[in-house]
C-alpha cells in the first residue's frame, strides 16, 4: 500500500461501514449526542483445541489511546464519503450529516475507564467501559475490538508459552509469519505477556528492547557455495562478533558438523580473551538434541554458553521439551536443571498468530442509554443464557482470599462499595442455583480493576511503561491458583455477579420476555 | 503506536536484527556485492485440521513493492543501529559498514520475477525469484516473507469459502479480529481471492470497492432502551436509507419479531415505491432460518430480497449450510436453488485469521551464490527430502493436457526449454521412482509462470488491477481438476522436475554428503 493510501486506510475510516450508516441515522433521529455506555469484553478463553487458556493477559489499551489521539475526520475522508453512492446511485450520506461528522466525529467527548495493560483477565468482565455521545461511543467499536482483541490474544499466548519454558528466556521470532504491520502489535504483546525480546528491529527501538539475532542458515550455505564451509562461517562470525557469539549449528548436521565446529571456534574465541554466548538448534529432535549438545559443550569446558532452541515451538511442544529433558538427561551424564537453566526459546509462527486460537471473541455490547438525566440499562436476548450481557453501570472488583489468592472477580453495580458489605455474596452469572457468601475476614482485599483512562476526553491516565506492565503480570499470574495457571485443562476461576446485579439482569430478561410475548 | 515510531517500525526496520548481523559480516568479509540468488516459495498447503487446501492463490506481490519501493535507512534508522551494543557494551555495528549500509542497503538494485498475484499456486514452485547483491538480496527475507505469506493465506481461504458459497455474493467482515494494521491487507486478499466486497471502509476506498454495511444489534437496542422497538428502529432505518435497506433481524427474536416487523417495513417502503434489499440472520440455526426466512419473505411477496448469513461463516460451515437447504428446504415449500441463490455470505474472524491454518509456510531459500561470473548452486540438507530445496537457476512451468486442465507445475533448470522436448519426462521431486512422460501432442501448453517484475532494481512490470487478478483466480480454478478444489481431502496436485534439474539435485545432495562423511 501507498503512503498516502495509508492514511486513508488506518485512520478513522479504519471501522466497519455500518459504524456510518447507524452515525447518520442517530444524527437523523436526533440522538446522535444522546449518552451512552459501551462495555468491551471477551467472552470465552482461547481454546488452542487440545489445550485452552484459563486465564488472559490484557493487552493494546496505549496504542488504541494513541489512535484515538489522531483519528478524526480530514477532508479527503469526507470527501470519499460524500462520493459513495447507494443503489439508486444516490448519495448514501447526506451534506448536512457530514458536516456534523467533520466537526463531531472525534474521540475527545469520550469517558474511557479500562484495566491495565498487563493485568490478568477472564471472560465477560468489562475490560474497558466507555461512556459519551452515541455516535462517538459507536464509531469506536471497530478500532477498539481490532486494537485490544489482537494484543490481549497474544500477551496471553506469550505468557503461557513463557509459564511452560519455566520463565527462562524467551524470544519473539515471528515477523514473517505475522498479518503484515499486524507484526509489530505482536511483539508488543508478546512482550507484556512473556517474551523478553523480540528479533523485530524497528519495533524493538519503538519500546526500547534491545532486538535479539545473530545469522540465519544462508550465511552458512553462501560459504559453502564458495568452497568454504561451516567451521569457515563460523569463524568468520566469530571475528566479526566475538564478544556475541552464538551460531546455529544444524546447517549441514548438528552433532556431527554444527556442534563440533562451534566448539573448536568457541576455544579459539576463549584463547583470544573472548568468551561465547551460544549455539541455537532450529530443527530434529530438540529434546535429544539439546541433551546431547549440553553434554559436549559441558565435556569441551563451556557449560555455561546457553542453548536457543527454535522450529514450531509452542507452550505444549517446550512443556514436553523439558519433561523429556527431565527424564532422559541423566543417562547422558547431563544434569536437568542445569540444562533446562540454560535454555532459550526462539517462538514465532505459533506465538505471532496464537496458533490454534487464532482470534479472542471480544466484544462490545450496548448496556445503558442515558434518557432525560436518567441511565436506562439496555439487554438484549440471546438463544443461550451466557451470551446476554451484564446490564447497565458497573464496577469491576477482584476478590483475594486470606493466602492472597485471587479467589472471584466481582461485578456489582455502579454504586456498590464490596468491601463495605459485611455478607458478600457471589452469584453465578448463569446458573442460579449457584453462589458462594463470604465475610469480610475470610477476605485480604477486594480491589477495584477499572481505572480512570479519559474522562470527557481528557487523558487523565499515567500509561505504564511495558516494564511495569511486565511486572504487573508477573503479580497477577503469582496471586492465581497453580489450577488456573495450569497450560492444560485449567480449572476454572469464578466471575461472579453481586446480589444486586444478578437481579437486575433478571428483571430486564423477564421483561423483555414479557414484552415479546405481548407483541 | 505514535506516528513517528510508525515510521521506524514500518520502515527498513520492519526486519529481523539477524538480517542486519549478517549483513555486517558480509561487508565485513567483502562478501556484500557478491550476486545471490534466493526462491521464495511454500512448502506446503495450508491445513485447517478437519480440511486442507489442494491449492493456493498467490498474493500480495504489489504491496511488497510498495514497501520496496519506500524502503531505505534514514538518519534516524543508522543513528539507532549505531547506539546498538553488544554484549561488551561496545558497539554493534562499525561506522564504515553503517556508512555503507546508508549509502547502498536499498532494493534498487535487485532483479526479481515472481507469479502474478491471482494466480493458482502450490508447494515447492518459486513464486519469487530474488537476484542481486548479497547483503540487499538478504535484508529482503523477512519483509517479503511477511507480505506474501499472509495475502497468499487469506486470498487461498477466501477462494475456498467463494467456493463452498457457490460462487454466490461473499463479504469480508474481519477487521475487528485481524492483526491490528494486518486487516487491510488481509481485506485486499480476501478481494483477490474470492470476496466480493469488505465492510472495513478505509480499505474499500483504497481499492476502488464500495464498503458494505448496514447496521448492528446495538441500533435496536438503543430504541428498545428508549421505550421503543424492534418495529421503530427497522422504521428509522428504512426512512434514512429506503433504497439500501437491509436489516438484522435477531436482535430479539428472528422468526417471531425480526422477520415480521422486517416484513411490515419492507410493505411500507414498497408502498412508497422502493424495493427493499434485504434482511441478515446472524445467529441461531442459519441452515434452518434461512429457509424459514424464505418462505416468510416468498409468501409476504418479497422473493428477491437478499438473506445475508453471517456468525462463525467458514468453507466448511458454509458447505453445510448449502448442503442443509438443498434437503430440507422443499418440506417447507420452499425451492433450493431459489434460496441458495438469494444468500449472501459475510465472513469475519474465519476468513481474516484463516482459523485452522493462521500462517503461511512460505520461506526464503538461497539456492546460487556467483562467484567470479559463474553461478554455483546452493544446496541444504536436510533430515528429510521433502525440506531440501531445489538448487539453482530454475524456470517454472505450467503444463496442461488437451481438455485444458493444468496437468503439473514443472521446474527446469534455467537454460531448458521444455516446449521444444519431444519427450518431456516429469519427475516426483523425491520418489526416485515416479515419474510421467508426455509428448507435446499430449498438451495443450506449456506455460511460463514467473514474469519479470524488476530487472537491476527497475520497474519493467505492469501492476494488474484487483479486478485482473480476480479474473486470472477465477480462470486458474477452472483449469484445475475438480478433485483439486475440493475442499475436504483434495486430490494432489502434480509439481514436478525436469529429468536435468533432478539429476543436478542428486549430485549436490551426494557431494554435500560425501564432503560430511569426509571431514
Amino acid at each position: 500500500m501507498k503512503q498516502m493510501d495509508r492514511r486513508m486506510a488506518e485512520g478513522i475510516l479504519f471501522t466497519d461501514e455500518y459504524q456510518l450508516t447507524m452515525a447518520q441515522l442517530y444524527y437523523r433521529m436526533g440522538l446522535h449526542e444522546t449518552y451512552a455506555q459501551f462495555d468491551h469484553f471477551f467472552r470465552s478463553y482461547p481454546d488452542y483445541g487440545s489445550h485452552k487458556a484459563g486465564y488472559c493477559i490484557n493487552a493494546g489499551l496505549e496504542w488504541l489511546l494513541d489512535w484515538m489521539a489522531d483519528a478524526h475526520f480530514r477532508d479527503e475522508d469526507i470527501s470519499y464519503l460524500r462520493g459513495q453512492t447507494g443503489r439508486t446511485g444516490k448519495p448514501l450520506f447526506a451534506a448536512d450529516f457530514l458536516a456534523w461528522l467533520q466537526a463531531h466525529g472525534r474521540f475527545d467527548c469520550l469517558t474511557l475507564r479500562a484495566i491495565p495493560e498487563g493485568r490478568v483477565v477472564h471472560p465477560n468482565v468489562p475490560l474497558s467501559v466507555v461512556q459519551g455521545p452515541l455516535v462517538a461511543a459507536q464509531l469506536l467499536e471497530t478500532s477498539l475490538l481490532n486494537h485490544l482483541n489482537y494484543q490481549t490474544l497474544i500477551a496471553t499466548k506469550a505468557a503461557r508459552i513463557h509459564e511452560s519454558g519455566r520463565g527462562r528466556l524467551l524470544l519473539e521470532f515471528g515477523l514473517r509469519r505475522a498479518q503484515e504491520r499486524g507484526a509489530n502489535a505482536g511483539a508488543r504483546a508478546a512482550l507484556i505477556g512473556g517474551a523478553d525480546f523480540t528479533s523485530n528491529v524497528g519495533i524493538s527501538h519503538v519500546l526500547g528492547y534491545p532486538p535479539k539475532g545473530t545469522h540465519a542458515h544462508s550465511m552458512v550455505q553462501v560459504f559453502m557455495a564458495l568452497g568454504e564451509g561451516e567451521l569457515d562461517a563460523f569463524r568468520a562470525y566469530a571475528d566479526v562478533y566475538p564478544d556475541d557469539c552464538l551460531l546455529l549449528v544444524d546447517t549441514v548436521d548438528t552433532l556431527e558438523s554444527g556442534i563440533p565446529n562451534a566448539i573448536r571456534v568457541f576455544e579459539e574465541l576463549r584463547s583470544k580473551g573472548h568468551e561465547p554466548v551460544g549455539v541455537r538448534l532450529d530443527s530434529g529432535d530438540l529434546a535429544y538434541l539439546s541433551i546431547r549438545t549440553a553434554k559436549m559443550l559441558d565435556d569441551a569446558g563451556f557449560p555455561d554458553v546457553v542453548i536457543v532452541l527454535s522450529n514450531q515451538l509452542d507452550e505444549l511442544v517446550i512443556w514436553q521439551i523439558v519433561t523429556q529433558i527431565e527424564k532422559e538427561s541423566p543417562r547422558y551424564g547431563v544434569d536437568p536443571d542445569h540444562l533446562i537453566n540454560r535454555l532459550v526459546y526462539g517462538v514465532g509462527t505459533r506465538l505471532i498468530t496464537s496458533q490454534g486460537a487464532s482470534a479472542l471473541d471480544g466484544v462490545y455490547k450496548l448496556v445503558a442509554v442515558r434518557d432525560e438525566g436518567r441511565w436506562i440499562p439496555a439487554i438484549k436476548l440471546s438463544e443461550t443464557l451466557e451470551k446476554v450481557p451484564n446490564p447497565g453501570h458497573k464496577r469491576v472488583w477482584r476478590v483475594y482470599d486470606r493466602r492472597r489468592r485471587a479467589t472471584a472477580d466481582l461485578l456489582s453495580l455502579d454504586d456498590e462499595s464490596p468491601r463495605e458489605m459485611d455478607r458478600l455474596v457471589l452469584r453465578h452469572p448463569t446458573d442460579h442455583t449457584a453462589y458462594r457468601v463470604f465475610t469480610q475476614r475470610e477476605l485480604e482485599e477486594i480491589e477495584p480493576l477499572l481505572v480512570d483512562v479519559l474522562r470527557d476526553g481528557a487523558w487523565v491516565y499515567d500509561v505504564p511503561t511495558i516494564a511495569e506492565m511486565r511486572e504487573r503480570r508477573q503479580a497477577d499470574l503469582e496471586s492465581l491458583d497453580p489450577g488456573v495457571r495450569r497450560i492444560m485443562h485449567p480449572h476454572i476461576y469464578h466471575v461472579s455477579l453481586t446480589q444486586r446485579l444478578w437481579d437486575l439482569k433478571q428483571s430486564l430478561i423477564e421483561s423483555l420476555r414479557e414484552e415479546n410475548a405481548a407483541a
